[in-house]
This record gives structure tokens, C-alpha cells and sequence, in this order.
């Protein structure tokens, strides 16, 4: 027999352990879930005293907080805010318990009814597109399809979006009307922009169009897993610096440090744009709830107090992260069978297998009982024109959850790979 | 001197103890607020326990209150919106804390996006129309205002909206896509609407073009004053009967009920116009603050616990309503000075002054240092065409305040109906 020969059986041996192997994954009727970035309940305990905190004092800042009324949200909750998303306090309108419904709001503001009065509507001037960096956030993506708004993938770099590849579209395209950034940690690869990229993006109002609005969702601000965390600089500076303050919309919740659906919401941007998405937002609300924003600021206080709380975050999703890289590194480590990202923090680590594999890859998993994000739910209109991506969410199962899950996936990437190989 | 001249001098000194009586209050420095709907701080009281109830219970239906998820919201939470709009709890989804929020997205669904996909979407069709009794709730105008959806008046009769003018405007014109619609103690005027009303409204759905909703907001469903209060028909009874389940989408919230600014919202209407709002939501939204819904749970119990709570509010409004019957009765009963309601429960008193007052009565009191809604607030653009109408709000003020702001006001009426009668 040739080399060959002796390699295929080899190759299809290895093929009937593994697929052996991805049987008894099957036969345990597994039901794990790493689809989505939710909080772990240890997580969610460790702000257990937020509910009660209020103690029966419902006066704050002169005003009832069980009352109507207060669409900016309270004086204190703004500075939250501000320390979030490090700008002045009084450019920040606090809403409810969700920062995409405020990002719905806003592009809705911007689209459909004009950034500055009705003949602004972007979608007077026809076709209206927005940069979307890929792999990036499905949620983020599904605003703008609901709303009509052409999507352009732009790829992602270890430093941020590709700013060449940006500028380049931006300059050639007045119908480019905005970007979609998550500067830190971003979701789902994890890194976080750096001094230039942001420098760039900051520029960008003087290269677009009118009304050019980058949507920077600055969701992971505080959410780091280490004690060297990376700096992100200053785009509110960088925008005050270049004259371009109108054009970068920042957002920012507590659901990530707090309860997850039950959190505090920010949105921050000049005033003149705070001014006119208030005019916006009135029409289609009575105001937030001021009893949860006052919680938020008994409970979260100071940088120290969320620094310290971040910490205890970190203590317990740490762990996790490193669960996921000890297995994939074990398991596909050095073998050419995808690479990953290794993430200092927020919630997700981007894998990609060999072109074409990851909806099978999520296919097999799933039919082992591990839900994963599908294929393609990085990326807008759900197409990853290479098949390769995929986002593991590590923070919601236990440990031990998590160990038995990634021991799957990294069979389901063994297998597809290697049947791939063999066709 | 003839009778004539005799009368005129006894007008003029009338006039001018009337203006020395509104200088006094002038000089009072009062400041006093009618304008809004809001729950005055005793009323607030009653639900202090809401905040705490919890009491460190954080699952419940075999979910964690706190975490992310549940776009319907809680089931125990859509029984109990079921419980206050007289529906099955499965037609129920739950929100934030504002009804209003609710109704701006179900018009946004409607007008923009489709009911039934985007080429059901109202705007395509080209105008689109709405009809408005009047005088009705500025906020709801509001809505169609931003959304450029255009208003059409009909009279409000003491059974609700003149039917005979709705189902004739209705009939002509297919570009009438919805009706807004207070049925219980109605804002402003306090009417309930009558069986026959409840019954014809629920069969425009089988004369209207396609796609017609009406907009029920049934905000004062158990805020009676009285214990035998007027009983709303089942529109939802009427709308199966009729098979118009499709045409109506009821509303309601916990505001005024609990916390004003920190309740809980509902939308209830047919199985399948919940699913494609659902649809709409979901892209805007995380999930409604199911912490918020399940100390409402917690909190408003059962029929018979809603009962004994509205109870309470009752007795501390229904001494203020009392009071502005009382004052307008005294200072203006049978002397042809305007005409005003007396409602059974709800928010609101209306008051006409005669033809062509409305706008000074309101200027009158300001300047004497009581605020009251502007004049024509509650019709669509604010336009009042006859200026006849002013909407009182005694619930905020304490029975003190409110007597000096009724007094205030009986003498601006006097004295403006006054004037206008010498000029």
C-alpha cells in the first residue's frame, strides 16, 4: 500500500474515533448553552443589595422619584454615566433598562425623523448605508435591517475596525452614514481599538457626509479580567479636539455589572444632539424609572466602589475565559484546525475554524446538546461570506458546564475539519 | 340715567372688584400646578412596600428575575394585566414602566414597518389618518403628530366618541386608519363610554380599510371614586363576537396605580397582531425590567387586593375632586359662566368656559401664579378651535393648595366672561 493509503486509513481511523467520540456526547443528553452574553447568577448575586438599597428614601435631588417626570434621567445618574463613558456629566441622558433601545431610538431619530428637524432624516436622501465591522454585534445589526438601512461589512483588526478600508468609503460615499463600534472588548472578538483608531474615528465627521453618526457602544468599559487592563483613549477628547462632537453617539449600560435585565441605561453625545433626541424621545415616553437610577447610584457610588465590584466580576468569569483557552488549546492548540481570541475582557471569544465549517461545526454541536450562536449571527443580514466565525459566550454555564461544552465543540471542530478534509 | 346705563355702571364696578380680588391673589406670589395627571405624594405612599418586596426572591417561573430575557414579560404579570383589561392573561405582553412607550411602538409597527409585514406598512398607502375625539390626551396627539400621522376631530359626547360621525368618517374615507380611545373616565372629560359605544367600536373593524386599529388606552380601567362606579363593556367580548379581534389594541398601566414614574406597562390585543408587535419589539428592546413586573406581582396580589388599594386612592382624590365641584359650584353654578363635568373617577375635570376663553382664563390664572394645562392642549396641534376648554388636575396639589387654585380660577373665569361681556 502507498503513503497514501496508509494516511487515508489513518485519517478515517481518526474519523470513527472521533465520530465515536462526538456519539457519546450525544448519548449523555447534554443541554448546555453558550449562546448568549448573560451573567452568570453568582454574577448577578454579587449586586443582591441593590434591590432594597432605596431603604424607603424616595426623595432625592428635590424631586419624588416614584413620580413622573425627569427625561434626562437624575443630576446623579448623569455623572454615573459620565464616569462610564469618561464625559461630563451633562452630556448624558439616563434611560431604562435597555442601551440598545436607546440605540433604536437614536438611529430611528436619525433615519426617520431628522437630526436636526425633518428635512435631516436620512432617508430623504434615498439610500442610506451604514460601515459595519465584521465579525461584530448581531443586536446591533438587526436595528439597522429593521430600519432599512443598507449594511456594508468592514473588517475588524486587532486594533479596531480597518480605518483604512473606513476612510476609503466614507470619502467615496455621502450615503455612508455611519459605524458601528464597540471600542472596548469589542463583541465578539474582544480586542479593544486603540489610541490611532479611535483618533481616526474621531476624524471621521470631517471626511462623511451630513448627518455621519458613529453609533460607539461602549458597553465593556469597565469589564476587565485583568489588573493591566488596556486604556481606551478618549473619544469624547479626540472629538473636542478635531470639532467633530456631533458626530459620535456613545452608550453604555449597568447591565453587565449589575442585574442584567434590570440595569441602567446611557446615552451620551453633544449637547446640541442630546437636545434634539430628547425632542425625540418625549413623544414616546413619560420618563425613566428614577427609582432604579437611584439605586444604581447608592449602589455603584464611585470608580472605587465599581472598580471593586468589577473586580469581583473578573474573580468569577476569569476562570471561565481561561476554561475555554485551556480546552481549545488542549484540543486544537498548534494543530491547524482554527485560531481564536484571548480577550482581557468582556464577554465573548471570537473562533474561527477552516473556511466553510462553522455551520456545521454549530450543527453538530447543536445536535449534542451544545446551543450555540449560529453561524453568521456576527455579521450582517446573518452572512459570513467564509463560513469561519463563531462567538463563544462563556460566562452563563458553570465551570463545569462549560468544560463538558468546550469538550464538544472542540470535537465538533476535530470532526467537521477532518470530514472536510476527507471529501 | 336709563336701566341700560344703570347696568353698565353696576358691570363696570363688578369688573372692578373682581380685578382688585385678582390683584390680592397677584400679590399672593401663589405657586400652584394643575397642569398634569400626576398622583399626589399620600397616593405614592400607598405602595411603599412595592419597593423591598422582593426581599431578596429572585427566581420565580423557572427564571432569574434578573438576568436578560422574557420579551413578553412575566406570566404571573400578564394575568395581571388580563385582570385589569378583562382579558385572557395570553393576549397580554408587559413592558416598562410607560403605557405610552408601548403605544408610540405599536404605532411605529403600524405606520412604518407593517402590521403584517412591510408592505402593510399605513404609510404606504400615502395619507394616513386618525380620528381623535376631542377633547382627548395631548400625549396621544402627540404620537400622531411626530409620526405625521394626520388628526381628525370628532366630538366627544357624554357616552363617548359621537358614533354616528365616526362610523360615517370611517365609511368614506380608507385612509382613517385608527381611532384613539380613552373608554373609562376618559382624559379629560371623565366619561365612561356606554355599552352601544363599547359595541359599535368594536365593529368599525368590519367598515374600515384595511389595517385599522383602534388605539384603547384604558388607563383608568379600577381608578373609580365612587363604590358603584359605571361598568365598562368588554371590548374584547365585543370584538370576538363581532370577529374584529385584529382591530383593537387595548392598553393600561400600574402608574397611577403604584409608582407613577416606575410601574408597569401592558398592550393586549389578538393573538396574532401580539406576535408581529412581538416581531417589532424584540429588535428594540432586551426585555421589559422583569424585576419591576414581579414586585407588581408580588404587590398587587389579586382582584380583591387591586380593589382595596384603589379604595384608599379614592379616599384621598375624592375629597379634592370634591373640592373643585364644590368652589367652581359656588363661584359659578347657575350664572352661565361655563359649564363643567363630574366625573365618576380617572384624572381629569373638563371645564368650557364661553366661546373664545379658554386661552385668557389660562393666561389670567399663570400670571396669578397658578399653572394650568394650555389652553387647547387637548386637542390635535393644540388647536381648540371654539377656546373653550380647560383641563383641571386636582390630584397633585394638597386640598389647601388646590382650594387657593380653584379660587384663583373661579375669578379668572368670572372676570374674563366679564370682560368679554363689556367689550
Amino acid at each position: 500500500m502507498s503513503q497514501n493509503t496508509d494516511n487515508l486509513a489513518a485519517l478515517q481511523a481518526q474519523e470513527q474515533a472521533l465520530a465515536a467520540r462526538y456519539a457519546e456526547f450525544q448519548a449523555q443528553g447534554l443541554k448546555l448553552d453558550l449562546t448568549r452574553g448573560k451573567p452568570g447568577t453568582e454574577q448577578l448575586d454579587l449586586s443582591n443589595p441593590l434591590d432594597g438599597i432605596l431603604n424607603g428614601q424616595y426623595q432625592a435631588e428635590n424631586t419624588d422619584l416614584r413620580n413622573y417626570g425627569g427625561l434626562d434621567g437624575l443630576a446623579a445618574a448623569k455623572a454615573l454615566g459620565g464616569l462610564l463613558l469618561n464625559v461630563p456629566a451633562e452630556n448624558v441622558l439616563v434611560g431604562g433598562n435597555s442601551s440598545l433601545t436607546l440605540m433604536y431610538h437614536y438611529l430611528l431619530h436619525a433615519h426617520l425623523f431628522g437630526l436636526r428637524g425633518a428635512g435631516t432624516a436620512w432617508n430623504r436622501e434615498g439610500d442610506v448605508k451604514f460601515l459595519c465591522p465584521v465579525p461584530g454585534y448581531d443586536r446591533h445589526f438587526g436595528i439597522c435591517e429593521a430600519l432599512g438601512i443598507r449594511m456594508l461589512p468592514v473588517p475588524m483588526t486587532d486594533e479596531g475596525p480597518d480605518m483604512d478600508r473606513v476612510e476609503t468609503l466614507v470619502r467615496q460615499d455621502a450615503a455612508i452614514k455611519g459605524l458601528w463600534c464597540v471600542p472596548k472588548y469589542s463583541n465578539p472578538t474582544g480586542c479593544t481599538y486603540s489610541d490611532t483608531v479611535v483618533e481616526r474615528i474621531a476624524a471621521l465627521g470631517k471626511i462623511a457626509g451630513n448627518g455621519f453618526r458613529v453609533m460607539y457602544d461602549n458597553a465593556y468599559s469597565v469589564h476587565d479580567l485583568t489588573d493591566t487592563p488596556p486604556v481606551l483613549a478618549s473619544i469624547f477628547q479626540a472629538c473636542r479636539d478635531q470639532g467633530t462632537e456631533d458626530s459620535v453617539v456613545q452608550f453604555a449600560s449597568t447591565s453587565k455589572m449589575t442585574f442584567a435585565g434590570a440595569g441602567v441605561a446611557f446615552v451620551a453625545t453633544s449637547l446640541a444632539n442630546l437636545a434634539a433626541f430628547k425632542d425625540h424621545l418625549g413623544v414616546a415616553t413619560i420618563g425613566p424609572d428614577k427609582l432604579n437610577q437611584q439605586r444604581h447610584v447608592l449602589w455603584l457610588k464611585d470608580a472605587d466602589t465599581i472598580q471593586q465590584l468589577m473586580r469581583q466580576h473578573a474573580a468569577l468569569i476569569k476562570p471561565k475565559f481561561d476554561c475555554v483557552q485551556r480546552i481549545l488549546e488542549q484540543g486544537l492548540g498548534n494543530r491547524n484546525l482554527g485560531h481564536w481570541t484571548n480577550p482581557d475582557g468582556g464577554y465573548f471569544i471570537s473562533f474561527y475554524t477552516h473556511p466553510g465549517l462553522a455551520t456545521e461545526v454549530v450543527k453538530l454541536a447543536g445536535e449534542a446538546g451544545v446551543k450555540l450562536t449560529p453561524a453568521g449571527a456576527a455579521f450582517p443580514y446573518g452572512k459570513d461570506s467564509e463560513d469561519r466565525h463563531i462567538r463563544l459566550s462563556p460566562t452563563f454555564p458553570s465551570i463545569n458546564e462549560l468544560e463538558q461544552a468546550m469538550e464538544v465543540f472542540v470535537t465538533c471542530v476535530q470532526l467537521a475539519s477532518l470530514r472536510q478534509h476527507l471529501d
